[in-house]
């Protein structure tokens, strides 16, 4: 491997927790080597001063030691990927630009998820014709769903952090045929880091420690649509969501509780069956199924691309329960774009994300 | 009020949380005097050594400086009322003792909450005969539900956390008849400190904090027949529920999240003006019902008898969700139990319980 | 008391933290009715909207429901007393408003809490003549110290958090000559609170959470000559400090450590009959001097105006260690204010201030 | 490498957090395989039902299923280096029985720390003749300073973590003679963890969080003599030290504050640049010295085996504070004895210890 030369990477965006998550997870990839790490605002400064998590940065990594401007033009000569970790709106342009000079895009963002133009105007802003040609051809990155498709696109749109925890237990089943095909609930838990880091009341530790509270309910947050639109691939049907996004006093984690109704006859035993048979394979290592009953815990995944999936089925209601647990800012968000880009080249799925969860 | 004698108190297991919190509410009380405090394996320690929270006891408080021992016949000669604040299973006796002594009983365990004997049997232990007697007598002691039973029960089951939570919001509904009759889903989350003192790796610190799960999902849980009690008598037919109880790092607060179907034409409004009419009037102090869409944060009741109320409706889907928000220790437990106290001394249903919530 | 009218009071700067404190402790007092509350940016909006832990303002807290903007003239024909719960540097001159006509004022900022000019100018802005003159007239409002002064004071300047939590250890020990008087150190944690409502990236939640530092060490922290005034006038004589103030995890609390030196023969157990003699009387419901050796934890006084008092002596070095921990936004801040206005009127010094330590 | 072959390793009390935290540094290691884990009462027990954290063990990880019971012939035929992770006093009997099969050993109990058998008699439990003769030959494994020892040496004794935080700052000042030699003031802060897994009311999640104490203060905590011997040899005379440990509610990370006296006319720049010189080097990547003044959060070195050092000089009192900041778990606990582990065979220091903080 010494031998080989290694695929140069950039961020976008490496100021917040998506970015210095990228560093961390990056900071560990024997095939990719980090040339260039972009900010905005603190462009000319220097990564520690700006990132105090990335102190512990290795010296001999490759690093530029500034945050740099964007200069889409100049970096596409010297990356061949670049994570695009932006705000959602900001990465469109951005990501188009580094498409028309041939450098292939992770983007973390919104952006390009929502394949459906008018499903995209009706949730975001509006989709350019040009920003619409590049969404009908990038992949939705979750690799568990669509690993054929990554491993041919240059232009990936990550899943988000709800919909990634609440998918991964759904889909299998939706794909097996096992659930009733009418409205399902999703109430899911995250914690505070994957508000990200401007500032506002919200999550300003005294206003949030101590305290959880849902927000955004109804039909009003943009995960919504993005929920629907991969349980709706995945059973070729539409599936109505209800999602209650809430937020916990804790730093990272997803735990996302659905309620959906399997057919009649359908064990939990025999979804999870399903869920193993799913993802059994490469996956393996990231989708761990426990057994029916069993609870995941958020903090098993803290710091690894682990997404924890259990079900429960209560017959007195007719419910399944199907839960998912990962940790926001690596499956939901950092590792699954590393993940991604392994997957692109063909190396193995798990480089860099192999660490154990760090616990406690 | 000087010139009055006050009614005199004991607290039955005042060493753990809800003890503790029975005496930082009755401290405040005006019209009752705290005469005993008892104990079982701490009996004879002092009681600040034991409860480190009431190293503040008011030194005029008239408290015995020592935890006691359990003495039915000779606490009945010195208390009127007694606050059994004891572990399922154990109050039972301890109950009956007092009554037929004549000493009236706030009981806040489960064992009289459940009116029907074969439900009690089957969620918890087998009820004696006798129990039983005692238990068709028992009043389930929601105040908002059930004001004139409290005023002439001398033997009152205090609602468990969840089931208070969950009741406040949907009760004004069923009895409006604004819901329709099938299952519903609750997906419930509370503090660490509904736990209670008893040791466990489950509320270990370091395997608690930044970390959140469910626990004893399905219909496992042993507030599930006890919140379909509740809804239904106020639907006046059964209504099941699939109840998920969530642990979630902070001390104090729960929020659940009840999933329900309106009647065709129910908006959120309308389920909104039917709980201001039916709380209004003597309990407007405690249940806030906030505009439809708003979202309350457990943080906001810490420390008082607040619940707040709130509810949203999602065409799409169909679903009303109908949050309620409490802190677990005071409208879950001992606010609710002084509050059952208050309103069958006839003494304003808010004496000891106006402070406002403590904040941050 | 009912016949008695009540002492109508303001609180200037009601919406940040100290502010919401003293709504939660008026709201319990029994002499004075709360009559405005004025805020700025937030003037005119209503107060639970800025106050959601204000959600639980009792409904006939006399209380007007908007937040005023200031009108000095105006309030101070509506209010005998204001507190000024304002940042360092605005208090001056909204004090000397009040004071020149004839308005009592409780100030919480650093304003006029040392005495010398030179002190004041180095330490914050430059002090007018005119501002002097007042400053002259200021009373230190620590009760435990000049309570005598306080009963005759209409301008209180209030003692800040670390200063108090680390002085009630120290004036005893000072006063009976039990320390030498050589340099300091006071070593003193924080919770988050203390650091106000204003938003910055080091009180963002993902950037305080599960992580402490120091700050402003060495010789930079403003709270530095106010503690060396307190501890040279109980000494007689300069007392030079090393203040370390640090940020920790949670929401309320200072933990302050004082490591001084006793004379030839001092033990520990003089130092805790000193305070015990010193705090006797008036105030032993709020000063508890625990035993030699004995650790008070932060969270015995949360919510409450307890001061906790611990002394250990080391013979191998020779030092002594002095613990002091309070409340920051109670005794720190907010309860010591309202007990100075209870010292002020002759009221008695614990009303509205006798509830228990919420805990946990 | 691929073609080497490893060195077997095996962690002997496995199941706690520093033993789970060996498990998550050696899943990374390149150059040795982890073939036993042991543990006591839960022998026989998968792996992950006793350690939720380990559920995302990779399943190429060439550990035992199952947790194994102590047998230390047949593991001395399986392992050539144990990690002891067993509590102080259990580990002197194992460590004997391991080193007289020729296993090495890496000892994390304080059993070998104190060289000096009365001092180790003094502070735990009585040391045997045959254990004095193995102390004798046992090494400090401070790697930053005893590099050269701990190279030839198959007994290591890892430091403590308080130890650690507190001599990486005063290591190298004592060393260069730029400090006084009289008494000196460690206060210092610890995350929970550091307080293990055993169950206790004073680690009760409820007790615990949103409060801080200090505890055996004064000259009673155990790490006391480590840190006089270690700053002792450094200084070529003793050292005495108070040591004022305290508990933080977050999981992870230390901060010390040593304050001591500098020699007249030392500056904190002088001092800043005798540890820079100190651990250039081989230790460039785990120690980081940063600019006078400036504060380091524990936060930073969550995860890492970091140590971050700090100096602030204040004429004022002539003290000098010396900050040191680590993750207890990592830098000191188990990050430090895989660095031992790689310094004993001659391997990258930092071998399995690259990988950033993970940060939020």
């Amino acid at each position: 491997m010494s031998g080989e030369s290694r695929v140069r990477v950039g961020i976008i965006g490496a100021t917040g927790y998506t970015g210095a998550e990228l560093l961390r997870i990056l900071s560990g990839h024997r095939r990719c080597e980090l040339v260039a790490a972009v900010g905005y605002a603190k462009a000319g400064e220097s990564l520690v001063s700006v990132l105090p998590g990335a102190y512990g940065l290795p010296p001999g990594f490759s690093l530029a030691q500034n945050i740099e401007a964007l200069d889409i033009a100049a970096l596409s000569q010297r990356c061949e990927v670049v994570f695009l970790a932006l705000p959602h709106g900001k990465s469109t342009d951005v990501a188009i630009g580094f498409r028309e000079l041939g450098t292939r895009v992770i983007d973390l963002s919104a952006d390009f998820r929502l394949g459906e133009r008018s499903l995209h105007d009706a949730w975001y802003e509006l989709r350019s014709d040009k920003a619409q040609k590049f969404a009908d051809d990038a992949v939705y990155g979750l690799v568990e769903a669509s690993r054929a498709a990554i491993q041919n696109s240059d232009l990936i749109a990550v899943p988000g952090c709800y919909p990634t925890a609440t998918s991964i237990p759904l889909i299998p089943l939706y794909q097996a045929g096992l659930l009733e095909l009418g409205p399902i609930i999703v109430d899911a838990k995250s914690g505070v880091s994957g508000a990200g880091r401007s500032l506002s009341l919200g999550t300003h530790y005294a206003e949030t420690n101590e305290s959880m509270r849902a927000y955004k309910v109804g039909r009003s947050h943009r995960h919504t649509p993005e929920i629907e639109q991969t349980l709706s691939r995945a059973a070729g049907s539409a599936v109505p969501v209800l999602f209650t996004p809430q937020l916990v006093p804790m730093l990272r984690g997803i735990l996302s509780c659905a309620y959906v109704r399997p057919k009649v006859g359908v064990t939990a035993q025999e979804c999870m069956l399903a869920a193993q048979a799913f993802y059994q394979g490469a996956n393996a290592r990231f989708v761990r199924v426990l057994a029916c009953g069993e609870c995941p815990s958020t903090g098993w995944a803290k710091g690894s691309n682990l997404a924890f999936v259990s079900y429960t089925f209560d017959a007195h209601t007719g419910f399944l329960l199907a839960q998912g647990a990962i940790d926001n800012l690596v499956k939901g968000a950092a590792g699954q774009a590393v993940q991604c880009l392994n997957v692109r080249y063909g190396w193995p799925e798990d480089e860099a994300l192999t660490t154990l969860a760090i616990w406690p």
